[in-house]
């Protein structure tokens, strides 16, 4: 039996294997991998995102060690940084509302 | 229509003001909060610590701004943190089987 929190670390994992998987080293994403799994994942976040080259841009922000592919812990620093910004709206949208 | 690293997303940020929102500042956990959201959302990773002291080092570690109390960011990267640490095994243990 897992809790909630389990299963989204899980689901973390599954993510990226799913997608690392398709293509060159299967423990890590290259740019056409990372822009499957930004489109197919996080469709509204990028829904509204209107740049041709963000996808190059997180993957320039996210490779830290500069070998052009994201491994698992550059992964989920762009979740956790999501995460944040996502949280930093909700906390803005309830100060608005008078909480 | 949400996809499972969304819900993911919004599971990290339901569970930590589930907890949050007990005592003092509904924005942070206390150590109490802290201890009460690790042993029900992680049980899996705590069943095996004999610890004692284990809660207030990770409060230790986590509370990089020393007000006693893990704000959401500190919060999202101890569960990146635990995340890398549980694929880290998940590789082991593959390469242990000869993938």
């Amino acid at each position: 039996m897992t809790t909630p929190l389990e299963d989204a670390m899980d689901t973390l994992i599954r993510i990226f294997y799913h997608y690392s998987g398709k293509e060159g080293d299967r423990n890590k994403l290259s740019k056409g991998e990372l822009k499957e799994l930004l489109t197919s994942e996080l469709t509204d976040f990028l829904s509204g995102q209107k740049d041709p080259f963000l996808v190059d841009k997180i993957m320039n922000d996210l490779d830290s060690n500069k070998d052009n592919e994201v491994d698992f812990n550059e992964f989920v620093i762009l979740v956790a940084a999501l995460t944040v910004a996502c949280n930093d709206f909700f906390e803005e949208h309830l100060k608005k509302e008078g909480f």
